[in-house]
């Protein structure tokens, strides 16, 4: 695999992903909520979880219709997070992805409407016609998603990060926080692509939620990094905000360089349970969790 | 059937929902978000749509432990969309099932991730093992039950709603917003209790569509006359606010006269659409639409 073949891969995924939430997020919804739907999620983002999604879903020669729609589902899930996760009442940021925020663009009743409709419209994704994807499929990956994204993934992380601001959180504290609040979403995006295909051995999908797991730690890590050491106009959004906002995160409780390290440890793991899953296309997968890791924004 | 025996029915039916929600709904989600779940959706409510679920499912001799998870995702839904409605940004009510807000009681953003993490939750509750519900039911719930939650349903409606305060609305337009913010997910209550059973035929599953639909909408229309017609302590929530909100309502609209007549033709065509079924065992169905009219709160 050289990087060059997988650039290639990358944009043509990405095209396919932006081409397939273009026809999915309805331009015509009523008053204009579709508008701001699609201001929260066309056209911007790094689509790193429709890639995993991706990735895996070729890793283990996934049904690439349901592959498809996984992917844009699980980024759907994570648009309508930023959407909510920037109001107000939550971090009150006002640039995201170089644009103003979806609450600052259209107010924060549609903002929040928004971000619920595009929750709905993930699991609407998912369950298209059964001519389409295998009912069983559709409900499996329901399950996973629905898990991701709730009380015990994603929206169990925020209320953690909600409430240890200005707190002092040990390291142990703060990996369960991101475990929930990013990984579990990063995992999920794995699991759902692997979830694709029913020819995974139970070894292989335990090697596969592993390396999503360490894939997911290792990106909230760089996140904490950048944060620090990026500016706004590179990350796409308000740099320093954490620590503006008093929250902890991996740099203030380990320190840069411990952090990096942390890094490139959990990248070591993303790999070798890689390695582990004895997949013999896994390398887009591969690429990826070095990506995640060497990213600059 | 009579009376007493609905009340029964009713009673004993609102005992297994409400156990069901304590058991799904986490006490235990992290930093308070449970609690903050639990207060939004327990102990309150007519639970009107669970009744819905279970009164169709019942009718059409639907799989149990199906139905009462519909029942549940559907009060999830309707409770997290109550949350997120009574919002500063929204409505700004304070008052709700005769309690604090969610928003008051815990604050804004905590309010908001427990509206996220619900509407995740009732996905999850229609995803369980496969030997629970089969796979392919599992899909048909989530698929009905996303769509009438989403843009072209529910969040739908709202943001009709949010863009018609204060201006004048005829009768079709109005009608098209409530067929959506509070039609569409009763109707979809009717329709996953019908999918409970695979022995449904077409022309069964339009009629308790029709029914649905009527249901829906008088329900909406008896909303708004009690709106102006009883006081804050009869309907647990505050009294006249649309008025206040200077939002058009079918009293508006029409006047009080007019609505009522309109809710008793709303009324007939359900329970004709109840008749052409030709379900023999509808009356829980057929008792739940005079109820829906002739309800005080």
């Amino acid at each position: 695999m050289n990087r060059t073949e997988f650039d290639a891969w990358m944009q043509s995924e990405t095209d396919a992903v932006e081409a397939s939430l273009e026809a999915w997020v309805p331009p015509d919804a009523p008053a204009a909520l579709g508008v701001a739907m699609r201001y929260g999620v066309l056209d911007g983002g790094k689509r790193i979880r429709p890639l995993l999604v991706l990735a895996a879903a070729s890793a283990v020669h996934g049904l690439r219709a349901a592959a498809l729609r996984a992917a844009c589902a699980v980024e759907l899930i994570h648009a309508y997070s930023l959407v909510h996760d920037d109001m107000p009442c939550m971090d009150d940021d006002v640039l995201r992805r170089g644009k103003p925020t979806v609450h600052v663009q259209f107010g924060e009743a549609q903002a929040m409407l928004a971000g619920d409709a595009m929750q709905a419209l993930a699991f609407e994704v998912l369950t298209p016609a059964p001519e389409i994807v295998p009912p069983a499929l559709q409900a499996r990956l329901c399950a996973l998603l629905a898990r991701a994204a709730g009380y015990n993934g994603m929206a169990g992380g925020q209320a953690i990060d909600l409430a240890s601001i200005g707190k002092p959180l040990d390291e142990r504290t703060l990996r369960d926080m991101h475990h929930r609040k990013t990984g579990a979403l990063l995992q999920a995006s794995v699991l759902m692509g692997a979830a694709c295909s029913s020819e995974v051995s139970a070894a292989q999908w335990s090697a596969l939620s592993d390396y999503g797991d360490a894939l997911g730690l290792a990106f909230q890590v760089v996140d904490d990094i950048l944060d620090v050491t990026q500016a706004s106009e590179t990350l796409g959004k308000t740099a320093g905000k954490d620590l503006d906002n008093n929250k902890p995160t991996y740099v203030t409780v380990l320190g840069l360089d411990a952090a990096r390290r942390h890094a490139n440890e959990l990248r070591d793991v993303a790999q070798a349970a890689l390695a582990r899953s004895g997949l013999h296309d896994a390398a887009w997968l591969s690429v990826l969790a070095d990506r995640v890791v060497d990213r600059e924004n």
